[in-house]
């Protein structure tokens, strides 16, 4: 039987799920005119922003596919158009989804925190099952579609990994750029200078701040983890047939593993339900936990099926365990439960300056235990399956990608339902519903990003794995005694730092921009702060919009680009000092950054509880400051890491068969 | 003839010098009553430290020396010793000279800022002086002792550089902690809370404060550059010895390099006098730059003299271009004539969150050139000359310490004799002389801690190289496709960052002392605000010191334990990923510490000027938030990260004959 044909077939059951439940969505209530306005203007927004982001992109995968075409021939430029449309596919769906989930979410509050929940799950939900759906389609596709023209040697699959990485890379960042620019610019004007509340209608910039949640966290997250999913099914494909050639179910393994993740995952989402304690965080765990328990179960008689061993079992599994555990470490540094929240509120108490000071030694902090957890899988699982044990355990990670997205789609549509219930007035107990719900969603985020980041990690370990089997008849060892590798290392570990700074200043850029049409608006406009006249909201997201896609462009192309420079000028050698160099230095800059932003933003939320004075107090506003740094931490630069980190090792493992 | 004598007389001749530069300071006037009583708080505060400081480091350095002395003989014992004691002497001579030049430089602004220069320059020379000259002797004098032992094994010189290593790293972050817990923890309570200026002598903690300079920018940065000036002379004569056994050209080597750099910063000395335009940093750049040319044009006849081929010339010359590059590219980010320091001012104007962002993007952005000057130095250094190559480069670099730390240790220095003449109330004049010179103590600290930063890469790499040398009879790789490589290159990766956010939480507990004893003393003691009643300087001062005492230990342990566990328990490879991945990011994040930290500080500097409303403006408090931010990263976290690079390595090569 031919396992590729399965796991298109669980891919299929994914897809279709995620299409029911839109159509599903699609039936609720949408509420009054006034709702449906704003949701309107939102959704518009997400979808013009998407069109053009989609255009430039569209150009430049158009460039790319030429150039594969001629250079490697017509498959890999094939594979390549496959993978950059799956991932634009999944995002764009998903995000049409979550836009017309939101107004239905807040609509859902009047009948209470359950049903809520459900209509904003539902949503998130759809997201995750794309991604999860198409990513594994389009492996097993095209592994499929390869066969069938006879061809045995799996290498284009790398370039449908790269189509992936393209979107992946552009969505992060034109969305993290969007969406911190548009929030930070926004509440400059709104909040500091006219002293007027967050997600307030008479703000010009406010459907382009509820905008930005929809293209960053869901779009972005959606390329991201399509994308890790993609290259880490092909990476895990390629180790197996460079390490163990020849043998059929260590090349069907990693779809396998993926098709059950993914029927785990849909069946965690019915887990999804309000416990008699109405606590809604516990309720999303309980679906990422059956989901994991699941996996774990049916890992078991499969490996013993395909496998005299079970070592690839314990592979399996450990990735499912690291899965929680980063969840466990990422809850501690970012819940208002424990220490390190209540000591940066604290520390927030002393002023602007201790609030940072106090901010940047956490993030630095953070790091530790989620790199030691990813150096101890790597460890176990290469002592347990050599290389190909790594990928097993990273493939199982990724398998969670659908339950885990759902969780983290859930967070655009409460904070979007909760802007058009506050913008729409609407009575105390559906606000009180939405703002509980708007609230997880910002742990939902954070946990969310510290998966997506280790995941990143294990993944580039297994794309370099691959990088450097892949260039074993040239017997390199890329031993750190040898100064060109080293030299290597250190231009690589440069890049997450210059492409941290790049991300982080155009979020300023943009923010700029923003606060300049803002204030034009309160200015020009006779009536805004009266509520006489409406503000032009369209033409604040045209220019947010328009700096997120120019700025996006250059910290782009630096993944794409130096590796080929690296490689072709100083050689295999060095570029393998690059990958290791990018993907050391990306995770540290990637972990603090995502954990510090959140870190700063539930201490906001700790001192806003009225702790140290609350909202108001000096204390407040030192926090409001560390809360400000840390939207572009978390929200763009961050996050942007990982698709990065990712991309780097993908261009060179596509160029690895031209390097000396 | 025997070069080690010779090199032993080039270090009396540069102690000697120093002891001359010391009697001429202390014949000169000491100025009025109240003066001195300044003074001698300052001094007996700065010596009350470093005594106590000692005796920690007694305690420590005893039980090393008998560990040493037990597991690896006498004579590792006795090195080590003699390293620790050497640094010791150093530091503790430089800083008294400080203490004693910072009021003789107060008095001499009276007659003009010609003389005041030439006292504070004489008096910081006397660290750079003993410094270099005590680290080549120690060197030196250890080499010839083992000679005459009969000893030609010179790894007990690995236990000199430990020595030197281990008061370095407690000196920068025990130093560190000190003042910019003093500086934080008393601007808190004095500018913020009671509104008056600093330095002004009504605030318990001013003394403090000034204490805190000398401890950490003369006595922390001479026991950081001592230790890299050992460590990289002991490590390139071990590299010579191994990789070409029996040439004792290539053993002496990096003595005359020493040797020539002493002379030439001595010359060089004569060198710093103020031009007919009155400018300061131009007057010390001409020493500098003649310690540099001096050097280049010696080197060249005895590398002609000594080996068949120039290629260790032009290593040596290019540690000499690395010297002058690095001055260049701190300037240019540092330096409020350029662009990134404008626009830091710039992005302060837009409140304390766009401050701190486009501090952060520039920390990150700056560490791409340093980064890629010390890639290429070695790649070229070791294609000139291999692995010895490499050290050459290194050395010649660390051979102008003299020269550099001189002109590090003047900052204090200026900055005290300011501290003084705005406490005793001098004239207009004189205050402007001492103003003047304290904003360029300014940008010579942020100039030498780039210096430090990139030598104290190079020297790691040498060490690093070593390392691998060392371990050579067992073929280890290193290679980055060994999975223990990589878990100990992410643990590595990791230290710099635990490492860091320890000393920056360390530096707001020893802030929240001072607060609280200021706060106390504010409120007890009657008439303080009026000026009748004097503060208790000395209680603020014990409790500082008893803070930072107490903070640095757990952090300075880290670079010594964790080499040893991750070396006994994952093995030799895995130790040397551990040894490059404490590199890398040690580079980026001292790096972006230092340069970040110094580019808050004259961004503020800037705005007060008169940009953007000067001093009391919205843009000046968010100023303020970015130098309160950078303080910890510049003078604690930042510069502790150089002797922590360097430990890490020492250690490794201490105990790599015990791994397999």
């Amino acid at each position: 039987m031919n396992y590729a044909v399965l796991s298109l077939l669980a891919a299929a059951v994914s897809v279709g799920y995620g299409l029911y439940l839109i159509a599903k969505t699609m039936k609720l209530p949408t509420g009054t005119p006034t709702q449906n306005a704003i949701a309107d203007a939102i959704s518009e927004g997400a979808k013009a922003f998407l069109t053009r982001e989609y255009q430039t992109l569209g150009l430049i995968a158009v460039v790319i596919t030429a150039l594969l075409w001629y250079a490697m021939g017509s498959t890999y430029g094939i594979a390549f158009l496959v993978g950059a449309l799956c991932s634009a596919v999944a995002g764009a769906i998903g995000m049409n989804t979550a836009v017309r989930a939101n107004i239905r979410t807040a609509v859902a509050a009047k009948h209470g925190l359950a049903a809520a929940l459900s209509v904003a799950f539902a949503g998130g939900a759809v997201t995750g099952l794309l991604v999860a759906g198409l990513a594994l389609a389009s492996v097993a596709g095209t592994y499929l579609w390869l066969q069938g023209q006879g061809i045995t040697d799996i290498r284009p699959l790398i370039a449908l990994g790269f189509g992936g990485s393209l979107i992946s890379v552009f969505a992060r960042l034109g969305g993290g750029i969007y969406t911190k620019g548009a929030d930070v610019g926004t509440d400059l004007v709104g909040k500091i200078e006219q002293g007027i509340p967050e997600d307030d209608p008479r703000n010009p910039g406010v459907i382009a701040d509820l905008v930005g949640d929809n293209v960053g966290d869901d779009a972005g997250m959606a390329a991201d983890l399509f994308e890790t999913y993609v290259v880490t099914a092909v990476a895990a494909m390629i180790l197996g047939s460079l390490t163990l050639p020849g043998n059929t179910a260590v090349l069907m393994f990693p779809l396998l593993v993926g098709s059950i993740g993914i029927v785990a995952s849909i069946v965690g989402t019915y887990f999804v339900k309000l416990g008699s304690n109405k606590k809604i965080m516990p309720a999303l765990y309980k679906g990422l936990i059956a989901a994991c328990v699941l996996s774990a179960v049916a890992l078991f008689p499969i490996t013993q099926a395909l496998f005299s061993s079970l070592n690839l079992f314990w592979a399996g599994l450990l990735g499912i365990i690291v899965t929680g555990v980063m969840v466990v470490i990422t809850e501690y540094f970012t819940s208002k439960q424990y220490g390190p929240i209540r000591g940066l509120a604290a520390a927030a108490n002393t002023g602007h300056g201790t609030s940072i000071i106090a901010g940047l030694a956490l993030s630095m902090k953070s790091t530790l235990m989620p790199v030691l957890v990813i150096a101890g899988a790597t460890l176990v699982s290469y002592n347990l399956a050599g290389l190909y044990g790594v990928a097993v355990a990273a493939m199982s990670m990724l398998s969670l990608t659908g339950i885990v997205v759902a969780i983290d789609a859930f967070g655009p549509i409460t904070d979007n339902a909760g802007g058009i219930a506050e913008m729409t007035n609407q009575p105390e107990d559906v606000r009180k519903v939405t703002d509980s719900l708007d609230a997880v969603g910002n742990t939902t985020k954070a946990v969310t990003k510290g998966y997506a980041i280790a995941s990143a990690g294990l993944a580039a370990l297994v794309l370099f794995a691959s990088y450097t089997q892949e260039l074993r008849s040239q017997a390199l060892t890329f031993a750190l005694s040898d100064p060109s590798v080293v030299v290597g290392l250190f231009i690589g570990a440069a890049l997450p730092y210059v492409f941290g700074a790049l991300a982080m200043e155009a979020v300023g850029k943009a923010a700029q921009a923003v606060v300049v049409e803002v204030r034009r608006q309160f200015k020009t406009i006779k009536g805004i702060m009266e509520g006489k006249s409406k503000p032009e909201y369209g033409k604040a997201v045209d220019i947010v919009t328009r700096a997120a896609l120019k700025e996006m462009v250059l910290p782009a192309l630096l993944p794409v680009g130096v590796p080929i420079i690296v490689g072709f000028i100083l050689g295999a050698q060095a570029l393998g000092g690059l990958l290791m160099g990018t993907i050391t230095t990306g995770l540290f800059v990637g972990l603090s950054m995502t954990t510090g932003g959140a870190a700063w933003d539930n201490a906001k939320k700790y001192i806003e509880e009225g702790h140290y004075g609350g909202k108001g107090s000096p204390a407040h506003q030192a926090a409001v400051t560390g809360d400000t740094v840390g939207d572009p931490y978390k929200d763009t630069a961050g996050p942007a890491i990982n698709p990065m980190i990712k991309v780097t090792n993908i261009v060179a493992l596509l160029i690895a068969g031209f390097l000396r």
